[in-house]
């Protein structure tokens, strides 16, 4: 099955871009709600699933035995901005751990924004592996392998005991066997998983209820997706997505992005997952894609309604600040979204 | 018609994401010499078209009555990185014309490269618009409305006299009605017209080959590429996919990026031209496209095919730099180009 154009782009008073996708949304149960597009063709999930690759921190009682906090909980889950805030989140983890970021194996990479860029630069640094906006995942990574009993050096390799328990809790969660034959590396060095996005979509209506999990899973659900809802600017940052539509929903959604044009997400009080992918990759498709599905799925207030408004349709602009067009949802798109329930 | 997948990105051992695009080739009697996708949707040429959008500059006589030398007129057909030399040229370009960069009306940028910006932040500045990408272009533009006597405010308008010749020379050369219902506001706050990839395919074939031109048009299309071709650098910048090209093909090929995935470029040897437009916008596949095109279509010395080798298929790294996948030509777009002649 081809992917339908789900989310265009404008310029003037034409369509100039057109971004192709598919989307699932499940129960916890593993019925899909609905679907559009191929979601037989397996997805690399990558950051996207960073709260169940959290699970094993807590269900081993790592979480607690570091005593991590809320903060320290949703960095865990991040894909952060590597602003200042989230650069010492991930440092303190490491300190709790009794490491330091000499342990880390995700590499360097430059803080998201320019202006955290150049405080590092007017300060005569680099960047290093705190800025990687999967430090906090990997920081918990090496508290894990700490409380493991673990050799800390290679934890991101597949047969690493942190990446196997990472890779059973993610067979269970998601229904699908994980195998080297679909495994990729992800920008962090970690091993990742292509599934179908039903899989994804099941986990995380589960993650979002908890239902049908064993308490102890359940619990470590619950306390992840409070931790991101009660500290969404630890999960991305200053003018980011997931932070913004976590911060006005206050609790009643979960969203994660992931590279490469992947999205997933928990809305408990309808007991839906969803997971989707941006057949390009595109951030900024996935991104509509996700709050157009928000939008017709949940009653709003006026702050949530005017976060989703914006993340809906979000203005392309000249480098004068000047609205040239936008990116929006397909007609099409709207249209199937409207027919759910 | 639908667009087909053209370039696929790879981790591991799957396909992760993937382009579709529409390409035309044309010959300088627009004759559509291979084409794939839905090449009758108008598409905006963006940065695409520089090089002709310079042309009045030198029909008009303006070239030489303010002496701009062949980098120059290089940067005058530039999606510059916004470097030192680039910024300094455009500011000489001004001053030539007795203007400053107070004039220019593309807006400000921060320099593509972050040693660039770097450079800027050390020495407590913000970027301005010397450093946007459209900053040579634009200082022609106000070069031009000097010569013709035309104001220089307000030099981006659709409607002044500047971008009312160029709109009649890109007629001209495309053969395409270029009106106000298919105008958008390009990033540097100018007229973009959409029109067919094969207006564009048509325009560079002529371009390259000044085939059924005036003489006045095609002393200057040769002008202005030779000068791209002489200073590829002063039309993109380090590790520029333009500037690497033209660079190894030392005169026999043009190639020039637009923005939202777009790409034009003329082939003299063959008497092409052509034109492709990736449907979700990317860069990074317009580039394999357009480099998978011309390893098909051109013989290669040793250094031409290591430029193309590694254009066809850059490599997806890791933050440490390690291999994790690679973007590439889809295999049945290869096959099809391979079709050809």
């Amino acid at each position: 099955m081809e992917n339908p154009v789900l989310v265009e782009a404008t310029r003037g008073p034409l369509v100039e871009s057109r971004h192709r996708g598919a989307l699932v949304i499940a129960d916890s149960a593993g019925k899909t709600v609905f679907s559009l597009g191929d979601i037989g063709t397996p997805v690399f999930p990558r950051s996207a699933i960073k709260a169940l690759q959290a699970l094993p921190l807590l269900e081993s009682g790592a979480a607690d035995a570091l005593d991590f906090d809320d903060a320290e909980l949703a960095l865990a889950c991040a894909s952060h901005n590597g602003e200042e805030v989230h650069a010492k989140s991930a440092r303190i983890m490491l300190l709790k751990a009794g490491l330091t970021e000499e342990a880390l194996e995700c590499g360097p990479q430059w803080p998201k924004r320019m202006e955290d860029a150049a405080k590092l630069i007017q300060a005569d640094e680099q960047p290093c592996a705190l800025h990687n906006n999967c430090s906090g995942k990997h920081a918990a990574f090496l508290g894990l392998a700490r409380v493991l009993g673990a050799p800390t050096a290679g934890y991101v390799a597949p047969e690493h005991p942190v990446q196997q328990e990472i890779r059973i809790v993610l067979e269970q969660m998601t229904g699908q066997k994980l195998t080297a034959d679909i495994c990729g590396t992800d920008g962090c060095s970690i091993p990742t998983y292509a599934a179908p996005l039903d899989g994804f979509a099941r986990a995380f209506a589960v993650f979002g209820t908890g239902e049908g999990l064993s308490p102890g899973r359940a619990r470590a659900c619950e306390r992840l997706y409070e931790a991101c809802v009660n500290e969404p600017y630890m999960v991305a940052g200053a003018g980011r997505f997931c932070t913004e539509v976590m911060d006005a929903f206050r609790g009643r959604v979960f969203v994660k992005t992931g590279a490469e044009g992947v999205f997933c997400g928990s809305i408990p009080e309808l007991g839906f997952g969803f997971a989707l992918k941006c057949e390009d990759g595109a951030t900024r498709a996935a991104e509509v894609m996700t709050a157009a599905l928000l939008e017709v799925l949940l009653d709003t207030d006026e702050e949530q309604a005017e976060v989703l408004a914006r993340q809906v349709t979000p203005e392309i602009q000249t480098r004068r600040g000047v609205r040239a067009g936008e990116v929006r949802p397909a007609p099409d798109f709207l249209a199937a979204l409207m027919s759910i329930g």
